[in-house]
């Protein structure tokens, strides 16, 4: 096995996210796992009306965000006006997990999905 | 991308862990994430006394569980005689989260690894 380092989902969990000036921006709600690949696929991360932006759960491509051992949370570079358009929603109730929504969201950040 | 069924990370924590004969054995305490490749390494699965194994906290590969969608939890094909000597350990601090013993645990469930 190559290097490795654990941690648990349950300390990931209300984790701080930090935008790119190094202030606390949010904080991860929960990590979305894809039962098949055994791949954390998003983080849903709360930016809690820190930003100005509104609540929200903003479905986050796990690949975008970078533990940061200085800070002891998630560094994320999107800005604020980034985030004001980001797919978001309310309740839980209110998004599909959908390959149409993966698409979306991972278009929206650039990012590589992480069973692609 | 191909087909998904994603399940977050507070729904697992906590789900039945249920054994060959279909009773419940234990539960899942939290998921292990490998922070590099994003993939799930382990659930520790808690199995309280209820096997008569006595208490602790079972690393437990993940690939080794099938969720069930009958049962509602997770289906393992241990045994009660497999679990008495399975690796476990009672606190968090008694457990090493080391290449040594990733194959300790691999080889004992006869498991792939999640980077093999």
């Amino acid at each position: 096995m190559s290097e490795h380092a654990l941690i648990g989902s349950d300390t990931v969990e209300g984790t701080a996210v930090y935008g790119a000036d190094r202030k606390k921006i949010g904080s991860v709600e929960r990590l979305m796992i894809d039962k098949l690949s055994g791949k954390v696929a998003y983080a849903v991360v709360s930016y809690g009306g820190i930003l100005g932006i509104g609540e929200g759960l903003y479905p986050t491509p796990w690949s975008t965000l970078k533990y940061d051992i200085n800070v002891g949370g998630y560094l994320v570079s999107f800005t604020k006006d980034q985030l004001e358009r980001a797919p978001k929603f309310a309740t839980n109730d209110d998004w599909q997990w959908s390959r149409d929504n993966d698409k979306r969201v991972h278009d929206y950040y650039k990012a590589t999905p992480w069973d692609g």
